[in-house]
């Protein structure tokens, strides 16, 4: 990862900011080949889309998403368009940036932000919604994501929101048709009840709360993972923790495993009919020394609460000069959730690029 | 990063297995003019070298570490050894490799080690020792952190335990100078009391325990971080999650971050001496938006248990046949605790290239 | 250099095929606070536009450049537009791309060109105009160099065509002012004569020829280069090379210095005014071990003719079916006349990521 | 291709000084299962090894390779050493290295060479034998050359020197079994009696001289390559350009093709026996739009003459004090004889490296 491209042999370029005239990707080294149309892009889109609950913020942007290169259609294809191996260039334009004042944001540095961080890095910064910093970037990601998926079609990839601010999902009620259910993408659906009189109370306070996400990929081959320094999952742990707000990643059982004994924590295996072992357990999260082991990866990732709130908070302006700050504006009073979709883009961007690695090194995948 | 090298402008590749004729590393990119003589990188070495108690593994390796190029010394230097802008390879040759009787680990996949995704991955792994899965790899990262200290010389990296199996230390006790008096690289003299019982009742039992540790970057200034995928904390997040056993990452307050409210996440700032913001608090852990903020940069990560014990579990074998199985030889039963030297080293380099990189694009430091 | 990438600290993503919907690139690491307008941009790309001459494609493409992310301006930039750091998309849409019948192209492999290699690769194809290998994907390097040279505003970057076919100029007439002055870019006014005669029996016969270009770039300090496999003359010879249709790349004497003795070729130096030595001779061409030596760095490289021409050559069509071919369209008799402001472009490129290197590993240029 | 790693799936880093304790490389991303001994290697680094005529230097380097990790053997592998997809570093011990009095060098700046420039760059400089700039370096890619030669074995790569000082040979008497027969790895043997003759002379002059080398890839399949900035011409032209003392590069017809008309460089096409076309001609050099055409791949070099002389020239010293220059010590009269082993090996790394990217993003060769 660098700069604004992850990945090496599938990689993705993100661009734009917050308010500007447009952002999008470049996704480069796609194979050829795979039906792709704008529709199964923006369907993913829709789904990360602000504006859609009262959880999320109000700003209205349709995020119509579209192909400026990379693909190809004619009647040999029979009319479905095809990637053609060049890079597939995704465009969303902007158009809900309202145009208001930004003076206050402009001078000032508001706590939890990245405004004085970007500052002190670039001396100069795009402050309207938050310019580069905003997490308006991730739509790019989640169009990336989308054409990831097609790279890898036998692999099935979720998340889920499992825990607001102290509340965790009682994991024994999760059903993955309820994600899709309510607005918290919650798979536990008397936790999404509770979640939803919290976080309006939440709301209603101009205050904000953390969220903890898991990210399930199931159908993952034994053998993804470049060993030493491209092991599965760090570069899952870097793709995570690229996402803004996030502070923690954890893989199988995580920061849970430290408090395990070795008998606990290792996965025993059995004769499995495919000629590969069966897993007992998966404390590992299908992950052994960088490389997947066949069972399905998870991963779990903590989001703090979206630094945008009501109550006044102390600070300095540019000058250095203290000041009392409140963050008006339309905001994610959880910005967890709209992380759920990102998450799950993120994963399918690796994994896409390992398929593509594992295929260059090693032959076929397993 | 990407397979055996990681870092963009200062670049570490390591190479070597557990039981190979030797292991090592190329360091790229390290700028000319710095001091640097074996003894140097022997010093950390030291630190992580086995056997050095009861505690860790009890082979005997000397671990003496050879400069094969990028150095220079003359009457001009003044006697000193500079390096050269040119690659540092650095050497450590294996001197107790035990050619004992490999049979069993050769046929068998342990659970919770990388036998069978290397078999899956590669169709063949030098099993001895654990080959390049073995934590002896991370040899060559101490060698390199030890030459990425030279590049940051204003900056002081820490690292120490701070959590073995379920025993947390009270933050209170905090002494980084306790570190360097117990075998366990422990702030905390009274619960190093307590790991030495507690470990040695684990080691006696043939089990073994994970551990948190923490890293501490001080005097780092603001502005080094490349967004949105070249993030300081996400690849502090891969470097970190690259180490042997390490299951979980976090930045700052971490998956605690998710339980709290907006007010009490936010880290207020007040004008400081030096015209750039006095943070009140340091809840992100040094970084806002990927990028440094002048405050300590805090990682902690967790430590799975060393998978190899002597209880007998369940496995299979190469050919799927099933088999019970217990891992004999020299390990460490807390293999979290030489991994405190290595974060630091993994730090170090992280921090080295974000300074060569900030420096690239943006000009001198703040 | 790898895939649709090149750069290191300022890298360059460029998209797009002839008859897409757009193209263009993102340049991503290029240093913040550099005032960056689109017709900055636009005046470089008004000079490679086809359509200026009867010795161009009669294609009319206005080549218009939109910004669409990286830059910022408000009132505290005094309304200038200055560049964030953040990554720049730059995109040119498409607008006269003749939807026409393809049918020949579509099944046919026109000698010369790409149409059977990248069928080979990808199994599919995007034929309109050569898809994504038509020489239309140098805008999007034009614009980028545009962009570069913000970076370098100490270096003068020009090139010139200095052979057409078997006619190579009289270095004695070279004047950098014809340049701008006759339809070749040509430097001997003489020799330009004696192209428009030469060209337009070569068009009117339906044929086409190569050329010659010289690149030149004064003010480029010392210590430019990275050794062994980031050389300046590595990098340029790459960023020349991957120049549609060209064959040939070389540096100061280039193929010349193979016939020299060692006294003759030896640039012997004097002492110079500014402490650093003054070169009697320029064999170098600006480049000795790989890193730039003060003297104008001096690349010329070789364009092959057009492949598209009127005369029948022998071919087969996708189903091995042998064919007759002629290429019609609308072409450049001499390709390598607009391949000179591309040149400048990727040595603009070149240096401004050699520059931001240096700066990263040994502080300030000298 | 940055700093001291070349190769995208298939990497190469170097590592070594010419006086320096040993120099080396690690091959990283080779496939597993390939058989590599040592003497594999050591049949490739003999052909490069200096002192075996006295057309070379007098230098006497056994150039004895260590492989220190990467391969395995046990009894499964039926004894033979198999590669591991680990990486393999290799090792040349310096053993000749004279450590005479090297005041000269140490405070004069050698025409032609990088003495000036090295200083320029970084300050500091190892001027014993050239240091890091030595052409010992390529010993280094010598030996990742036999790697990767392992990784392409349908392909046979061969080089040969056509040209030396102003004497080309006669293509017409090309013998591939000539080069191994004479000193000069020359494929005619007229010229091959010529050049001794000539280059004697040469040498007892104390003079040096250029050369031209070529080398041919047979048995390339088609679709290697990755547009646009991965090209395999672009790769190629770096990898060459990297080389010591070049100064040009040509794919194919290269320099000549500026100076035909369309109508002759159109490699027409018949139907060819296994379905794929049978190309008339290849004035192309076997690629097309950067994507290899199945055609034999021909590139061309040109070396420049050695700058190590005996008549003096005119320099500085570091102090800026003007004066006169003799270059002494052992030196090869034409270094481009022992440029030939190095070409075949960059050819085998970038050709192993595009055949690992292009089964990676689009499944197996054709």
């Amino acid at each position: 990862m660098s700069h604004n491209t992850f990945g090496h042999l599938f990689r993705v370029t993100t661009f734009g900011e917050s308010h500007g005239v447009a952002l999008g990707c470049v996704v480069d080294g796609c194979p050829p080949g795979l039906a792709l149309e704008a529709e199964d892009i923006q369907a993913e889109l829709d789904r990360r889309k602000p504006g859609q609950s009262r959880f999320t913020t109000q700003r209205r942007e349709p995020d119509q998403v579209k192909i400026l290169s990379g693909v190809f259609s004619d009647d040999r294809t029979g009319g479905r368009q095809l990637t053609t191996g060049t890079p597939i260039a995704l465009m969303i334009e902007n158009t809900d940036q309202r145009s208001k004042d930004y003076s206050e944001i402009r001078d000032s540095y508001r706590p939890g932000h990245a405004d004085f961080t970007y500052d002190a890095k670039y001396g100069i910064r795009d402050y309207r919604g938050g310019g580069r910093s905003s997490a308006r970037e991730t739509a790019a990601r989640v169009a990336a994501g989308a054409v990831a998926r097609k790279v890898i079609p036998g692999i099935t990839i979720r998340a889920a929101l499992v825990q607001m601010g102290p509340h965790a999902i009682d994991r024994a009620n999760w059903d993955w048709e309820q994600v899709g259910q309510n607005p918290f993408f919650c798979p536990d659906a008397k936790a999404a009840a509770l979640y939803e009189t919290y976080l309006d109370a939440i709301r209603k306070d101009g205050s904000s709360v953390g969220a903890v996400i898991e990210v399930v990929a199931e159908g993952v081959p034994p053998g993804l993972g470049a060993p030493i320094y491209g092991k599965l999952d760090a570069d899952l742990a870097a793709a995570m923790m690229s996402i803004n707000a996030v502070k923690g990643v954890e893989i199988g059982d995580g920061f849970a495993a430290a408090a395990l004994r070795g008998e606990d924590n290792a996965d025993e295996m059995r004769a499995g009919n495919d000629g590969r072992p069966r897993f007992l357990a998966n404390h590992a999260g299908g992950i052994l020394g960088g490389i997947s082991s066949g069972e399905p990866v998870v991963v779990r990732f903590a989001v703090k609460p979206t630094s945008s709130i009501l109550t006044p908070r102390q600070s300095v302006n540019r000058d250095g000069a203290e000041i009392d700050l409140i963050t008006k504006g339309r905001h994610d009073p959880c910005v967890g959730i709209r992380a759920v979709p990102v998450a799950e883009a993120m994963m399918a961007c690796v994994l896409a690029d390992h398929t593509l690695r594992h295929r260059g090194q090693n032959g076929e995948r397993p």
